[in-house]
């Protein structure tokens, strides 16, 4: 997708670089969007084809200026990924994540990738790359208090904020644990040729409560997944259903369990995932205020341009 | 491994059929055991090459009488067994069980295999075959009163038993979710190359008792697993007795959640799995009781055989 404003109008580039996405975003002096690129070069395939060579052809397809500054985000700033952009650790202003920025060698363009966030803790070590960007972006809607953050995905990050300062955080499995116990265990017949979860499906919200009230009884009631479409009649729908809302109901219940009561609760997200997270949020007595994930991470990459170029 | 002793002297045959196993003994009519059988024939295997052909094998090979009775346990009573044995219906006193037998049809010989039970309760759907068999068999030692089992394994069961009647149970799916986990996600990196858990490893046990003190945070100390081989230098063999430990843990947490404080435990279990779960349960602060999986399974068989058939 390509606008027709002039990319001499340009100011920076941004850059969200996933495991398995690559987005990329030109922006002009006005902050508004000039031209955005999507593709499924993450990490993964990135790390293959090379990065920069990834880079190029993306900023040659929307005809970028060659001398254009790069902020980037996300696993590109992994071990694995271009250059090791390291983690800021725990209590960390979500405002000194620009200056912690790495800047690629051996290129002449400007290009910086942000740090992650560490948290060094023996009983609950954690660590976020991208997440950290998503916060940045958010914080100025947030504003200053104390804030419970949920940002639902493969691996869920719940971010505890506090004065614009991340306290702590926890990641939850739940995406990755649910595809792999849907496709690798007992379960696999039961939620077999099941569709997508209805926004309205009462298995999934029963199964957010009974967790947010039972926590411990989590793989128990995974195993009634099996054991409802043995001698219950469950249908697939319903046990894919329930078998979501078990998984992501002990994630909420385990993210509450280390917030102060009424904790503001705020979700960043965006499509059929962030619904679904909306509605396990109101099963479990929370109206959260909602912040789409797509916005956030742009913002928070702006915020981040604006501090290292004085833009 | 077959015993000397005449076969001439036997009273049946008992055989705990499980999924992926098959035990068989033959015995005399002092109780003894006269000869025993072991192979991976389970229901798996037996389903597709025969029922009938693998017990008739072994039974040649100990030179067993024709005419001997064959009590049955376990899978091959499932719908995808042998013949279908159904479910007795919680709440089930054990010494119902033997009576509910189903007789094997189109043989000469008299073989009956023992159902399963069934907990039909909308939030909690569960079943279980074989492990019922096991409480037949320690129903002895264990005597009236009230009593929480568990039984540990891919499909762990616990049992709140009272007055030699099975109240209520819960599977956890602690060893079908170690396997899935450490085999297909992220954690398969950090757990690589482990090997046996240490009796005495104390992420282990640390692990327990974090599960202990609040299982909610199940899914997000799975991810530390990662987290910490990534930040904190954490070994393999540790990572790995730490997603050991969550799971366990978990199993406990939930499991002391349904019954009441200070009701006495008892683990029936064999090996090093027993021994793994012997540390668990230490770790959560219980003393149980133990009593060996394989012997129970056995006296299960003899006190069903008893009741049959008069022995």
């Amino acid at each position: 997708m390509t606008h027709t404003a002039s990319p001499t109008d340009a100011a920076y580039v941004a850059v969200d670089w996933g495991t398995s996405s690559f987005r990329l975003w030109l922006i002009g002096r006005d902050e508004t969007v000039l031209a955005e690129r999507r593709s499924g070069e993450g990490m993964t395939t990135a790390a293959r084809t090379g990065f920069a060579a990834v880079l190029q052809s993306h900023l040659a397809a929307i005809s970028a200026p060659e001398d254009l500054p790069v902020l980037i985000c996300g696993m590109a700033g992994a071990k694995q990924g271009w250059v090791e952009a390291g983690y800021l650790d725990t209590p960390a202003a979500l405002s000194a994540i620009p200056a912690a920025a790495v800047r690629v060698p051996g290129v002449a363009a400007d290009i910086r990738i942000l740090p992650g966030l560490a948290q060094r803790d023996s009983a609950a070590p954690d660590v976020m790359r991208g997440e950290e960007t998503q916060l940045l972006g958010a914080a100025a809607e947030l504003g200053n208090g104390d804030h419970l953050v949920c940002m639902p995905g493969t691996h869920s990050k719940w971010v505890r904020l506090s004065a614009g300062k991340v306290e702590g955080f926890s990641t939850f499995m739940t995406g990755e644990l649910f595809d792999a116990i849907a496709k690798n265990t007992i379960l696999s017949h039961a939620v077999a040729d099941a569709g997508a979860i209805a926004p309205d499906n009462a298995a999934f919200r029963a199964a957010v409560t009974r967790m947010v009230a039972n926590p411990a009884l989590a793989t128990s009631q995974m195993f009634s997944v099996r054991a409802g479409s043995l001698i219950a009649g469950l249908s697939s729908d319903d046990a894919k259903a329930r078998l979501s809302g078990t998984l992501i109901g002990l994630e909420i219940a385990g993210a509450l369990s280390l917030a102060a009561k009424d904790t503001p609760v705020t979700l960043i997200a965006s499509g059929s995932l962030g619904m679904l997270y909306e509605q396990a949020l109101a099963a479990a007595g929370l109206a959260p205020t909602v912040i789409d994930a797509d916005t956030a991470v742009r913002h928070g990459l702006a915020a981040g341009a604006k501090a290292l170029w004085s833009l």
